[in-house]
């Protein structure tokens, strides 16, 4: 069981790539508590006010793909993987995600994927306007944050 | 293969439930270009720029459940069902989106996926502050929409 999505942004697939693979873009899009090392081999460590994960990048392909497996976290997510793929599409850099190897359809899985999209959305408009919206200042979409 | 979501709003539960079973409610979140009969057997009829969806009601349970099958619209959807759980955690009113039957996990699931979580977001807006973004007025997420 996976979560998907798509989105597209107005921007360089480059800057989109760089806001995937260094700890200063992931930091500006998803939490502002990042840190560790964003290469291959290398472990990226997030933060949110209730908690975070650990993830161990396992593939960097240059405005191609991200891949990381979470290595540390909610059990849910200990084992699972999160992947982006880019490609260009005339003025856009489209965006598959994919939070793959869910091994139940809880609950916690639907807030992920919402919360995921808002974070997706987050991540467009940084690249796109130049600021996104990372915790601790992200959008609340419910009781669980 | 199913599209899940989870989202909450700090409204109460009758008027959650109100905007997933009138069509004013609905022409107020998802697409402004809404018609039909929101009753158990009646049919929804939903259109936005490209296209458009027709959902026959098969259940409606009073501030509780919604559930819709889709019987016109893109191939990838026909026969799919999209329902709408409800319920009450304190001052929060907790919704479950499931989009449940997809046959295969093409991108157009991915893309609808993301979408579905910014008409979520356009709900909860709507039911917290009076205006939601329904189409043709929604928030643009990539090249197809």
């Amino acid at each position: 069981m996976d979560i998907v999505h798509r989105i597209g942004a107005t921007a360089p697939i480059e800057k989109v790539y760089a806001a995937l693979t260094t700890v200063d873009g992931l930091a500006a899009w998803w939490t502002e508590d990042t840190d560790g090392d964003a290469a291959p081999g290398g472990l990226l460590r997030f933060r949110f006010p209730p908690g975070g994960f650990d993830m161990k990048v396992l593939e960097t392909e240059p405005s191609r793909r991200v891949l990381w497996e979470v290595v540390d976290g909610p059990e849910e997510w200990i084992g699972t993987r999160v992947s982006f793929d880019l490609r260009t599409e005339g003025e856009w850099t489209i965006l598959l995600f994919r939070h793959e190897g869910w091994r139940e359809q809880v609950e916690f899985m639907s807030h992920c994927s919402t919360k995921w999209a808002s974070y997706l959305l987050s991540l467009k408009k940084l690249v796109e306007t130049g600021a996104g919206e990372p915790s601790p200042n992200d959008v609340r979409i419910s009781d669980w944050h």
